[in-house]
């Protein structure tokens, strides 16, 4: 006996989909017959005066009753709704953005206006992934040009919120591709703060790396602050160090970037407007790029980090950013800690100036430092780099990078604890080639982010001589579970670091 | 207090999420940490010797206990599992053939060893709809050269069945495009295997159609036959008209195909691929191909189909198959009936020669009889139709159906029922547009084909004279719930029918 209505009770299950929105029908409702079993049908969703667009998936058992409909976890925080309420269904009309997307694919220039559509839809959940994968798939590999990439840029922007500043001069700092351990932004706001400039640093929390800045941050302080909260830090410290996902930044970029990595594919003029859709909407004006290239980086040659370079220096330009890019070395990791507490332990002790800090760590932050003091104009070029020495080795940088946290709730020492194993040298020789990606997949599956406690103490860089059995880098998890998780992978690799023999 | 282990103890919760396996597990099962929610993840999910990949969906009720996995239909199917059974989940690695896929989009050609494990992969469950659709779009938009829909073709053929006949001429027809209400294959099949070719017809299910030759061909016969019992009905009859899914005949088509549908986007590679793999796979050597051309169908316009026309004949050529396209109407309906039962009845009407057949479905089966009986070499050029109209005419068609039904285990006489409603004309004048999408979707919203007595009854052909209030259509449905869901479309568009004032 079919259910007539199109009215049903929705009930929680409990399932994370993740973004994509979906609804969960029993078998025997009439929409099933009507929409269908065998397309990948998406159906509209109504709860009193909002709507949604949701994938269908049909139940089979009686974990729903005759009547009853349930959602995925995303959709019910979209609709509001709550358990016991009344939904209705509607077929769903034709997303006509789609059809600007096809245009492209057939080899056609999208227009500003397209592309503001695309973008809207995507933000009110329009897409399932498989119309992102497509939108993703016909801009990669070089099909957007330069003003199709600055139209692009403009509707990520206009798609969410931009915070404004009443300063003229907001610094800011991005690190393109992520290189483990590099994690130099709590360190260069720091010291540009102490300087005078304004850095209001709104970061991420990792996707599919073993830490974000965000995440790292929160070892040591609160970074989920909301707009009020985070307008008083910056008042009072000229910087801060948060999470920007209350600030609804660029919201588009959020969604894309989650399909972009699930289908590892380079979309130079996606990256581009990711980058400056992100710094623009956070209200920055002068930004530093930082670009490391190496064989496992994102960035794979001197050539593609040039092109990039050219274009994003001319989109910035025209979306009214000065922008410059530092073309970096990323042929290993920086600093000795991979995750987040083994991360907020190199970094507060670059700050607090111990013998025993990552060189490497202290290095790239006082370039990147140097670089972005002079380009906002109030450093005279060739000087940056002094006058960031000395505001680090003085112990003011510190004393702010306190003050910051403090401001944003609290300042806490991290504590490094869980299980351990050290993986050590099959062989002897020199340390000639490091494999970034894998010894990042090691320290995710060891449990990072999620897990802070976990994560990788690495401390054989290029070049180092090791003998057979000597202690390569270790492995911190805060489970045991995740640990073999971790291992096993670890098993299963060659190359991760690779040794020559003398 | 996180669940340790990899390995968890499987409970069916009945989630159908059609061809894509889901995997559900509880979020404080330590895999879910090291593997992220952030990410759009996928992992590996092993069972005895058996080994599948699916998404991560995370549950955060109770629905499942802890300890607890579970997978969606397909992958439950796939992997053989009940209740009470051990699983082992492991980390994904990265596959292989995406890296094509990439390569694809950064401006390369595909080699026909890339095909064939993009092909292998698909078809082993590997590519989560995000990466079915990069591919697409990867290959949409003439992207791909005649050497790789003939690489694509080959590598579709192998990836699944091959059906061999003993005899030397096997007849086939397919139509490219659907368009409602023609339904020509069940009568072209009774006159070909009259006259003594062989002609055993594997044919689909609709996808986002009203019908499909397996869903009318099911009203009157059995059509879900095994590979053996097919074989038996040829032997007898020369020939069948059977749902192809038992023979597996190129299973990447399956999967493409709807993505490709959910994507609504022209692959011509794709679809040249997809017609000739099924049909070589099917053993056929002697193929008809109709194409109707009109603004509402699949081909807009004479040169697009005279592109794909030219196209798809070399493929033809080389992939062993003797084809002929047929360029025909596509502006309208044909016959009368949209749906399995409305069209099982037209169908039967035009084989017993009643006055009251729809003609144009005569007309139209009996030229691509007569095409294909030429092109099979077995009747002179030019006598084909004389041929046809003989068999039709004199009721031999007509025994040669019954007996083929009776051979595939039964024939029924269609009974047509269910809740009906007129559609009347808005305005008097002539109609001189229909839409073909439209049409089909409101038959599709009243339950055809899942519910086979739901369809359009269609009177009112381009050129036909109206009233104003005068029935244009009929709507049947099944039920009252998806008759009214069926009226909600049809209110919410204008142009279903254009009727100019006279």
């Amino acid at each position: 006996m079919e259910h007539q209505s199109s009215e049903l009770i929705f009930r929680r299950l409990g399932i994370h989909s993740q973004q994509e929105h979906f609804v969960y029908m029993r078998e025997d409702c009439h929409v099933c017959s009507s929409e269908g079993f065998e397309a990948l049908t998406r159906i509209r969703v109504n709860y009193k005066s909002r709507s949604i667009i949701a994938s269908l998936n049909i139940i089979r058992t009686d974990i729903l009753n005759p009547g009853e409909i349930s959602l995925s976890e995303s959709a019910i925080h979209s609709l509001g709704i709550r358990d016991g309420e009344t939904l209705r269904v509607s077929h769903l009309h034709p997303i006509q953005s789609l059809s600007h997307v096809r245009s492209k694919i057939y080899g056609n220039k999208f227009s500003a206006d397209e592309l503001d559509e695309i973008i809207t839809d995507i933000v009110d959940g329009n897409y399932s992934s498989i119309h992102l994968s497509a939108f993703i798939t016909a801009c990669a590999g070089h099909r957007l040009d330069t003003k199709e990439i600055i139209s692009l840029t403009k509707a990520m922007i206009s798609s969410g919120q931009q915070i404004h500043w009443n300063k003229d001069i907001i610094v800011d700092k991005h690190c393109i591709g992520g290189l483990p351990g590099n994690r130099t932004t709590p360190i260069v706001v720091s010291i540009l703060t102490a300087f005078g400039l304004t850095m209001p640093k709104t970061s991420s929390r990792a996707i599919t790396s073993p830490a974000g800045t965000a995440d790292t941050m929160e070892v040591m302080t609160r970074v989920t602050l909301n707009m009020d909260e985070i307008k008083k830090v910056v008042e009072q410290e000229n910087g801060c160090i948060v999470w920007g996902g209350t600030a609804q930044l660029s919201p588009a970029d959020d969604i894309l970037i989650r399909v972009e990595k699930a289908l590892d594919i380079d979309s130079e003029g996606q990256l581009i407007a990711s980058v400056l859709s992100k710094k623009a909407s956070a209200g920055s004006n002068h930004v530093i790029i930082d670009m490391p290239i190496g064989e496992t980086a994102k960035l794979r040659s001197i050539d593609s980090a040039n092109k990039l370079k050219s274009e994003i220096e001319k989109v910035a330009d025209v979306v009214g950013l000065k922008l410059k890019v530092l073309i970096t070395d990323g042929t290993q990791p920086v600093g000795k800690g991979i995750g987040p507490v083994l991360e907020a332990r190199d970094i507060l002790s670059v700050l607090r100036n111990e013998k025993t800090a990552p060189q490497d760590l202290k290095e790239r932050s006082l370039m990147l430092s140097a670089e972005l003091l002079e380009l906002s104009g109030k450093v005279a070029v060739g000087l940056g780099m002094t006058q960031a020495k000395l505001i680090l080795e003085s112990g003011k940088a510190y004393q702010k990078f306190v003050a910051i946290c403090e401001a944003q709730g609290e300042f806490k020492e991290p504590q490094i604890k869980g299980h351990k194993r050290v993986i050590s040298a099959g062989n002897s020789g020199k340390v000639i080639r490091i494999d970034n990606r894998k010894l990042a997949k090691v320290a995710k599956l060891a449990g990072a982010p999620f897990n802070k406690n976990s994560g990788i103490d690495f401390f054989s860089p290029i070049g180092k001589d090791v003998m057979k059995g000597q202690a390569l880098y270790e492995i911190y998890a805060e489970s045991k579970g995740s640990l073999e998780y971790a291992l096993e992978y670890l098993h299963s690799q060659q190359d991760i670091l690779t040794i020559q023999n003398h």
